[in-house]
């Protein structure tokens, strides 16, 4: 299976641009599943309620869900995109997931960082798996990282594979991410950004690129630079991940204890 | 609060050479909590049922257990240590803690790695976090590292330092602390050992060193070199692990999505 992870620096508030954009980019790519930054098709750093409103499309009948669909069941590519989504009154910090039959799902993200709980609604669907052929597909998005629950959830799902599209300001994560495959024994692939924004006369946000992606023994198959687009494909086994024994004794899932554990469920 | 790791070689089965070789490098030591690796007074690759039992000891009523609470409180000092518990029939691979009032509590490693689990019992205690003055001492051994559940109880359980007695042979451990911290707000103490074993037919284990304190923001304060007897001694403030709010908006425990994370809870 070829994974891969488009970093770009998106446009504020430039949907078609973007698209058009990333379409142009990937026009030849020979990939099986392709991953994109957090809120690829309008930028990061809203500055109100009523723009991240206009700038924010219902999947899957906007046009940017339209248009990857289209594009994905074309070229039988399986693609996840993190995207501004509109659900009635509601706004999302969303993930689309197209593939060869078009829209595939959908995964809002859970923990929203910083102004984010401005604009958006918590996510409410949990931590789903999708089916990616054989393979089983995660999904989270950038600040999820920070919660060990979300990987850990998602392997629990049975994903072998986590998507995560990214706006990474913080230093943190792509070290982290090394943990979370080694904890779960998963491949992950981080798309992150590139470039900065200054809007609104908020702090500038300077995204940190590194996108990546490890696989099930923490190893980092590969990690962009920090300012630079890039277009990066690895061939990976996701079956490597179904392997949980870490050696005759001992088995990543079965050796969890799970009644010892606190959650903080009431 | 000064915290410290004392990081050296155990001799196999020399309970009393190794007690002593600990007391005497403590002696002058001003620390307000030493942390010790696992199964210091024994070292770790038993080869039998019966070698492990006979090298065992009871908590508090044996005599490492008596003489490092009649040190701890001659000197007001807490120290956690790493040691093979005997308890009627049962074995654990535990932790002894002690301070100034002598004996203070017993955590039992939780997640057994590889062949322990042929001469231990997983522990059945939980995580418990126990009182360290006013700050709230959380203790896990080695191995537990692996599973992000580990560190997450005992922060949910209050925890602001964690003291981490190891035997580490894998390279992973000293890099994802710095997520385990971070993910948790947490200090951690990693006491590891150095040196290596080769017993019985087995393959020889090399122990890695790189003890480590990492603060709450994930910063290494110190990391000592992989074969090195060495103690270091940290000042830090636990003060800033009760700090959870990571801005304005995000707290680390608050903002946790508990009704929507998967546990592996039947």
């Amino acid at each position: 299976m070829r994974v891969a992870f488009f970093q770009f620096a998106p446009r504020f508030g430039r949907i078609g641009d973007n698209l058009e954009t990333v379409l142009a980019r990937l026009e030849k790519v020979e990939a099986d599943l392709i991953v994109l930054p957090e809120l690829f098709s309008t930028g990061y750093q809203f500055v109100s309620k009523r723009e991240t409103a206009e700038l924010s499309e219902e999947i899957p009948s906007g046009r940017t869900a339209r248009r990857l669909s289209e594009w994905a069941r074309d070229r039988g590519i399986w693609l996840v995109a993190g995207m501004a989504e509109r659900k009635g009154k509601a706004l999302y910090n969303s993930a689309l997931h197209v593939g060869p039959k078009g829209y595939a799902g959908t995964y809002r993200k859970v923990h929203l960082f910083d102004e984010e709980k401005k604009w958006f609604r918590p996510g409410n669907l949990g931590f789903p798996v999708f089916p990616v052929g054989k393979v089983r597909l995660g999904i989270m998005i950038c600040f999820d990282w920070f919660f060990p629950e979300a990987a850990r959830s998602l392997a629990l799902g049975g994903a072998e594979v986590i998507a995560h599209p990214a706006n990474l300001v913080l230093p943190y994560c792509p070290d982290a991410m090394v943990t979370r495959c080694l904890e779960n024994r998963v491949f992950a692939v981080t798309a992150n950004r590139i470039g900065s924004e200054k809007r609104g006369g908020r702090k500038r946000l300077t995204y940190i690129g590194q996108s990546e992606i490890v696989d099930p023994k923490g190893r980092i198959l590969t990690r962009a630079p920090g300012n630079k687009e890039i277009l990066k494909i690895v061939e990976i086994d996701p079956m490597e991940a179904r392997k949980k024994k870490l050696n005759r004794f001992n088995d990543l899932l079965r050796d969890r204890r799970v009644k010892l554990y606190k959650t903080g469920r009431k």
